[in-house]
């Protein structure tokens, strides 16, 4: 990978990033797992994106692509989430001055509509599915004037994300293995696209859920291709990307060296070593790189490995299940 | 407090002391909490010790005293401690090239007799109480060349946890009020005084356990006293302040505007909270502070107000119980 270069994307744009980032985003903490360095026989280290302010990392590119936007002048920013890209959105735009919107469909439970607005965003309810929230997105950038903020698919959020790359490298010079969990590909590529640039010979593997991996499937096929959504406890992680993906399904596929897929008892496992044994709360989509680790998948790497441990924002009674059965 | 001073301990040994402290300690992220800032009307932070390598603000005392002694040519450092500062004194020693002793009672628990036996120290076993388990410790002093590393009673240990003070008034500059867990008053004292040598109007509130609040019963009678110790869900906080204290009851007197008592349904309810609403597994002793704000006892304080989340090093069980009954 000594010639990895993108012609998009440059380590110009994440120090950039950077500098948007300082004071409003979390320098997140390098911890050192006792547990699981014992386990592989080399340094285990997790990136605790627990601790951003919205409970995940999607924090990062949000506050970078509102922040870009805002330095063009505009006002309003809208995206179409549910989750943690929500969540983001509406404290990047609050903590810049800027109005938000979040669009979701009618059946998405109260608590998360009241998590958007608890941050200061307009919720806009329409439709009952997620396409329909995307159209009344899509209404609202054409009569109102907001500018549309992508959960993952925007170099702007890619490099956002890869500020986590960043501060690994700076925390722990000699990283060999970077652990990323893969959904959009935003996250992971923003991480290893960074990692790399510093450092070539990094290792990055990413980790999805067996159930409805659409980047998987889509490296598989040569092309961005859909799959069917399932449920799963790393449902951060769901959802496709895009058929007419621009940025992250190249930069995947050019950055990943391997790819896990791990089913739900593994995901299970994960929370419930998180909590016990690390003592975090972590949401699925953040415990699948102790879980693919915890199942044998990463047991001949290089140290010292990093897991980026992605989120905290579990449903608790869902993880109060996972701890006490699991 | 604007005349505050103290000739044993200056800010300059607290700059000193975070030298020492780079790269070998955690800078421990301050994380709003929207829940509480709600609850108060004021906005609310945790200073989250709970991410520290060791699990506990205890690392940072440990390490400053141990780079001090390690500066004088100490080689072997030892101490009597059944949790956090033992561990905290077992890896700051291991990090700097040292050997260190641990002096335990027999009575001590497997588990932590390995937690501290898996970060590089000598466990010594001694006698069947922590005073004899003191007595061992002071016989490698004399015998074999170790020097002592107290838990709390020590200009260097107070130095290094009031780098927890530093990174807070740093972090947010008009911090109005710091909630600290108050015990031995390493950590009250140290921190208080980095806060106040900024910003000296900073209302400082040290929070310990009804029961066996030793500093708590000192400052009443006007001087260091030993109060009956008793079982509590805040078990780091328990043990006495020592009758010949030279250093954390004339600070604590000096910098505490005010001290409160939690009972043990309070401190069960922090634990509780800590987990379902703000997804963080802590100790009894790191929960108080939450705590004491749920329980309304920093109702009219003003704000930013911050809380230190001491650590999270609960038995897991306990912590299951708490999580699912209280």
């Amino acid at each position: 990978m000594s010639s990895l270069s993108f012609s998009s994307l440059s380590l110009a744009d994440v120090y950039r990033a950077r500098q948007r980032l300082a004071g409003r985003v979390a320098h997140t903490p390098l911890v050192a797992s006792p547990t699981l360095s014992a386990r592989v026989g080399v340094p285990v280290y997790f990136k605790l994106e627990t601790v951003q302010p919205t409970g995940s990392f999607k924090l990062r590119g949000a506050t970078n692509a509102v922040a870009h936007l805002a330095e063009s002048g505009v006002k309003r920013v809208v995206t179409a989430s549910t989750g943690n890209h929500g969540r983001a959105l509406a404290y990047a735009a609050h903590a810049l001055g800027m109005e938000s919107a979040v669009c979701m469909s009618s059946l998405v439970p109260p608590n998360k509509v009241e998590a958007v607005a608890a941050l200061g965003a307009r919720v806009a309810i329409a439709g009952k599915s997620q396409d329909e929230a995307q159209i009344e997105a899509q209404r609202l950038m054409r009569e109102e004037g907001y500018a549309f903020v992508p959960p993952f698919d925007d170099l702007h959020v890619i490099a956002g994300q890869a500020t986590i790359g960043l501060e690994i490298l700076e925390a722990l010079p000699d990283t060999a293995t970077l652990v990323v969990p893969l959904s959009g590909g935003g996250l992971f590529s923003g991480a290893a696209f960074a990692a790399k640039q510093i450092r070539p010979d990094v290792r990055a593997i990413g980790v999805s859920m067996a159930r409805g991996a659409a980047m998987h499937a889509s490296l598989a096929a040569g092309h961005p291709v859909d799959v069917e959504e399932s449920e799963t406890l790393a449902d951060s992680l769901g959802g496709g990307i895009g058929l007419d993906n621009r940025h992250t399904f190249a930069l995947t596929r050019a950055l990943a060296d391997e790819v896990i897929l791990l089913g739900e008892p593994s995901i299970a496992h994960g929370v419930a070593h998180a909590y016990r044994e690390e003592r975090l709360v972590v949401e699925g989509a953040g415990a699948v790189g102790m879980a693919a680790l915890l199942d044998g998948h990463i047991e001949r790497s290089k140290g010292p490995l990093v897991i980026v441990v992605s989120g905290a924002n579990i449903d608790m009674t869902v993880h109060r299940r996972l701890v006490t059965e699991v």
